[in-house]
């Protein structure tokens, strides 16, 4: 599913905070389920393991869904209507794609692989804002990792101002073995970082992942050694980094800067 | 004032809300202006017109600060207290500079004047990331209007990562007037907009002032008119536009790679 436009209708993204999208106790999980919907991450009460929860948590695990185990505080805090019973579901607001997708994308247009891997980005403006970078600049696809990353939210598509529609955004395992992968399919690999050779001396006209780092730490280390070069971004300021999205649009249209005019 | 470092305290900026900075009640708002503090804006209940109430707007407008008549119902809903008493003043969390510390800041570091103006700016995420890649990519300072942006707010200060503290950023009238008074100082103005030049076939080695239009409606008429360039940034998407802080990055680092490489 690269192309949400013609199941998913923009009139349906709300403006309501994030937790509009859980669904709460049981058996309202469990029909989410068997209904096949998008489902992120099912949270858990600790130490529940009857059998209804365990049906959940199989349900989950098919469904490539995140399982987390937390205290029953945080459930009720997370909790609108008061009655989880133990399990809260977090639906998608929109649903992944492939990285298979992204690359037929490219090819389809007869163009050079140009795709986007989020490090950890955890903040959903920052990554809704990169949606809407891609799109505009011409990259395929966005890539992040499955853990520790902000996923589809509402509010993540209300700040893509729609491009949630239109560029595919997949989810992945292990993004440094996703590099690997792409690697093997012809893909340079740059990521934004202090201490490497100034984006303007970089060749990035080629087939190309762009890699940026989480809004507090950067580039993990792991995934980091994976790059093939480390782009910096020219700073003559007093403080340490430019915003995460901002990082990602300068670099983008460095790319798009070198592939228009070499 | 451009310099905030040594008056404030990184410390002291929180994680709240916005409203934190509201002071209501007739005597608080009196002390409040009495004290010098930087007040942005007073609210006014519509029709109260009694002493103490005129006495503050006297105040307000000495202190050049907005004044802005409201419905009842409006200040009921942003009171705390419950005892607004008609009148509610919205603090700035930081001090605004003048332009000339701006001009002053780029001849005492003997470079070319770059300076950022935002029409309308409404989100303060984004004021802090322009903020914030303002200090960054060297510019000297930043020039908001008065009415209808985000001022300097406790937000904006955090989504600034601390950038507030070291670039000035003056608040104006009129920026369409501002433009003509900085012309006048060899300034040349670029617009970010639709339908102009590739930003790649502009010269922006000179003295320069970008432009950036607000979230919604871009720049407005009068100011682009005032411009000398408008500099479109390449677009392949299905989307309209960057949001406004990364098409700030993307513009100002083109600036940036003019000046450095030619």
């Amino acid at each position: 599913m690269n192309d949400m436009k013609d199941t998913k209708d923009m009139q349906n993204i709300t403006d309501n905070a994030d937790n509009e999208s859980l669904v709460e106790g049981r058996n309202a999980v469990r029909e989410a389920f068997r209904a096949g919907q998008t489902i992120d991450r099912l949270y858990v009460q600790d130490g529940l393991r009857d059998g209804p929860v365990l049906d959940l948590i199989r349900r989950a695990k098919k469904a490539d869904a995140l399982v987390d185990y937390v205290a029953k505080e945080r459930l009720d805090r997370m909790s609108e209507t008061g009655r989880h019973q133990g399990v809260i579901a977090h639906m998608a607001a929109y649903e992944y794609a492939e990285v298979e997708d992204i690359l037929k994308k490219a090819q389809d247009k007869g163009e050079q692989p140009f795709v986007f891997l989020l490090d950890e980005i955890e903040d959903p403006h920052n990554l809704g804002a990169i949606i809407r970078t891609a799109n505009l600049c011409g990259a395929h696809g966005v890539i992040i990792p499955k853990r520790r990353s902000v996923g589809l939210t509402a509010t993540v598509a209300k700040a893509s101002a729609g491009a949630v529609s239109y560029t595919p955004v997949a989810r992945v395992n292990n993004l440094a073995q996703t590099i690997e992968d792409l690697k093997k399919k012809g893909l340079w690999f740059v990521c934004a970082d202090m201490d490497g050779t100034i984006m303007y001396d970089l060749d990035l006209k080629g087939p190309i992942g762009v890699v940026i780092g989480s809004e507090g730490s950067g580039v993990g280390r792991l995934v980091r050694e994976k790059c093939d070069m480390v782009a910096s971004i020219p700073m003559k300021g007093d403080i340490d980094s430019l915003n995460a999205s901002v990082a990602a649009g300068v670099l983008a249209y460095e790319i798009v800067r070198q592939r228009l005019r070499g």
